[in-house]
């Protein structure tokens, strides 16, 4: 199934088990000296801050993390699901723009969902479907547990609507909204993926099982932690940037105040993607949410109907800005002036030369003279006099 | 009642009745050489252009002008309605924002509702609150004849919330959403206007006959047309502006697909005033409407309560940008240049400057150079960067 070699695999499941999944002192370390490396090194009790290295040293003193790794992909296989890694071709690119995420995160300060926000080290990946196909054309339908009737029926209808247009329907696998989306994906014999925030074996509400089982025959269910892991609470959390980050977009249907859908939003806003929301009656607690969002975000739309998604995704592929990895490209070569400004450029959407300046905090002549160097090495475009990034071809 | 000379009222009712309110080429004459002189010119077949000139002389040649001037002015105060002209301190001066419309506008090929947006001559008012304090802190709140439960529940809600917190209530008299704001506000013992398509003596709809008593007996009945003049369709197009105009901001409740409160929205907002939608489910057909606005206009904000509302207009004031009348003021004075950069200031928000060189059509230096001179003059006041005209002093 993969090529990826033993050792490799082995390395990133007991970096995961070591340390929980979205560690950014842990993704850092495994970029810059590779998974075996990184193993050994924080093995040794080194490459982690605190409280994370603790955690390890507690987990090391239970366990060998090598035999943990090799019982986890012995359970995996048990249950027909496999192992992807960075390394394999179908490994999902445009999970690194989770490192949006990090770059903006102070580890010591910053909420606890944005400090776990790297990329995943693995992913386990259970059904028929090549993962980096079933994700490329993807869109995430997301929101309550406790769903009213109207909810339950656009979720459904939403779910449906797009699987039918070839788009993979992409949620958490829980009751309400998520299960109304799989449904509906399921009934147009559409493509749907559920994204898990516990173990593979083990998918979470056991109440959904039969729905898991549907999505395993047909979709995928896809999980960063290791076969047995509980669904915690911080687990769903950090879940979710993983459900904004695979997606070319994320539309919440219903959802109440201050609830986790806010957050996935805010996360597909910060690295690019585009935010969807359902609005409802002003009298349901179960729109609050909804409407929140649409008052506090500017970039979400208010969506009504499939069309008005496939509208917003549509247009918004992956890699609106280039991702931050693989070969060196142009802006690896910048001059620091020059990557400030073009830091500072949106990931979508277009800026006008002095708040450009005023973002990278550099005069307006300096801004315009960077502004034309980059635009002559490809990495700008101008419209109207505005800016924005330079979209790379679609693959 | 009224200081105003007998004269310059008969003159402005007479005017009214040759050409429909808000004509352009009617109110520029007025504002040129004063009622008395324009009568006498649009008397004689002057002034106007096709096809108002024409209607003119039709009516011209049914009756004459001061003896249905006269009569009208009988026929209101047998109803206990009186005139308000510019001429009176209680004029409500933001009415003259509808200029920026006008001026907008291309009166051969603009669509029929811009051509017939200038401020009314004057306005009949029946009810017992002064015309200019009533509607100086005032929101409108509007939508479909044909709502569903919930909307007039919410339009219920809106009306009581508002007039209970001292907003004067202004809405166009109309089954549906609109009486349930007059009589939410009512319910609250607040105030209340309804800004009738027809004469102030037979409001429209009869239906809503004791409706329109009650709102006499403690709010406000206004009108531009005369005494017994019919509702006609278009009327109520040319009505709409008034009410957007003499409000703070407009809220729409509920609509049906392209109706006509996405036009008083767009007016709203081309005058300088806030946008606010109520949405609704995304299955309901008298929300269409509404979400229509809220994904067509970036500026409309959902509103879920009236908080929103509040919080909405109380920080939106009349005259964000200066009128364009009264004594001679520094833009007055202006180079064309300087003249056409404060032009492209939008009427609200802020504006960058390269954003702003591009809509005066002027080179960033120059532009640059014209915002300092503007700047210097308390013309325009600059915010991090970006540029807003300056406030004139509230009142």
């Amino acid at each position: 199934m993969s090529q990826t070699d033993p050792d490799t695999k082995l390395a990133r499941v007991a970096l995961t088990w070591l340390a929980e999944p979205g560690n950014a002192a842990v993704h850092r370390l495994v970029s810059t000296v590779g998974p075996t490396a990184a193993l050994a090194q924080i093995r040794e009790g080194q490459g982690l801050d605190e409280p994370a290295r603790t955690a390890a040293a507690a987990r090391r003193s239970t366990a060998d993390p090598h035999e943990v790794a090799a019982a986890a992909l012995d359970r995996a296989a048990r249950v027909g699901a496999h192992l992807v890694t960075p390394e394999d071709p179908q490994w999902p690119r445009q999970i690194d723009d989770l490192l949006r995420l990090v770059r903006r995160s102070h580890p010591a300060s910053g909420p606890a969902g944005l400090r776990d926000s790297a990329p995943p080290l693995a992913l386990w990946v259970r059904g028929p479907l090549p993962l980096d196909a079933a994700l490329s054309k993807s869109v995430a339908v997301v929101g309550t547990r406790a769903p009213t009737e109207y909810g339950r029926h656009v979720g459904g209808e939403l779910g449906h609507g797009l699987a039918d247009r070839g788009w993979t329907v992409v949620s958490g696998g829980a009751y309400g909204i998520d299960s109304a989306a799989h449904r509906g994906a399921l009934a147009a014999g559409g493509p749907t993926a559920a994204v898990l925030a516990c173990g593979i074996d083990r998918p979470y509400p056991s109440g959904n099982a039969a729905l898991f089982d549907q999505i395993a025959e047909t979709g995928l269910l896809i999980s960063e932690w290791l076969p047995g892991a509980e669904p915690l609470r911080h687990r769903f959390l950090v879940r979710n940037r993983l459900i904004a980050a695979v997606t070319s977009g994320t539309v919440v249907v219903e959802a109440g105040a201050r609830s986790g859908a806010t957050q996935t939003v805010r996360r597909a806003l910060a690295i690019g993607r585009a935010a969807m929301v359902v609005p409802g009656p002003v009298t349901s607690a179960m729109s609050v949410g909804c409407h929140e969002i649409l008052r506090d975000h500017p970039q979400a739309r208010l969506v009504a109907a499939v069309a008005h998604v496939q509208e917003e995704i549509g247009r918004i592929g992956f890699d609106l800005a280039p991702t931050p990895r693989g070969p060196v490209r142009p802006r690896d070569k910048l001059d620091p002036q020059a990557a400030r400004i073009l830091e500072a450029v949106p990931g979508r959407g277009l800026i006008g030369l002095d708040d450009l300046a005023g973002r990278a905090g550099v005069d307006i002549r300096t801004a315009l003279r960077q502004v034309s160097a980059l635009q002559a090495q490809g990495l700008l475009t101008g419209v109207d006099g505005r800016y924005r990034l330079t979209q790379p071809a679609p693959r």
